[in-house]
């Protein structure tokens, strides 16, 4: 029993970790910077939909999560630029997995939920 | 500026979907059906800190997009129970994947925080 509460503890907690991770703006900078450092407006530029205000919060939380890094150069005007850690970096193949999935069944996944709207009441 | 558009699209829709598809208790009830098919409370009593209203729902909504299969057996009581689709096993690798990676990586990302939270403030 005390096995599978640390097992469980360890999910738990992975699944704490993916909840966060897993949003749909950190995938899709974490697929942005997969192509090359960049920043903050090619970002934007790069993330179609996202907000000045959702970038900063979502750049925020990854380079805390120490999946990002953000660099400041000592330029007139100062330059920023961001790019993958090593720790973001082995998150990145299975963030691109990910994507293509979605891109591959976006359309299975709308045939799916138009039958299941259509089904009649039970 | 048209094939970036399209580009755009497609990669807005699969965030949609990895938003919806990749949130901490959907990964969790396709990881638990990656092992067997289970019935209701056996996928509660398989994810540790899941309410029944929260499993509830991840399941329909589950099932709205074909990943899941809700089959009801017609026996006395009715039996209940709940399979990953061919599409929903497409998915399942992914998944695992991605439980393995935070579990690897959850010790990184704590100690990436807490040196982030200890940082002098600029």
């Amino acid at each position: 029993m005390q096995v599978r509460d640390a097992e469980q503890a360890r999910l738990c907690h992975a699944r704490q970790i993916l909840d966060r991770v897993g949003d749909k703006w950190s995938i899709a900078v974490i697929h942005s910077l997969g192509k090359q450092t960049l920043r903050f407006t090619e970002l934007k530029r790069d993330i179609d939909g996202i907000s000045q205000r959702m970038l900063t919060a979502t750049l925020r939380t990854l380079e805390r999560d120490g999946l990002v890094r953000r660099t400041v150069h000592p330029v007139v005007p100062p330059r920023v630029d961001y790019v993958l850690t090593e720790l973001g970096l082995t998150l990145l193949g299975t963030v691109c997995t990910l994507m293509t999935w979605a891109v591959t069944h976006a359309d299975d996944i709308d045939e799916a939920r138009a039958a299941y709207d259509a089904r009649p009441v039970p």
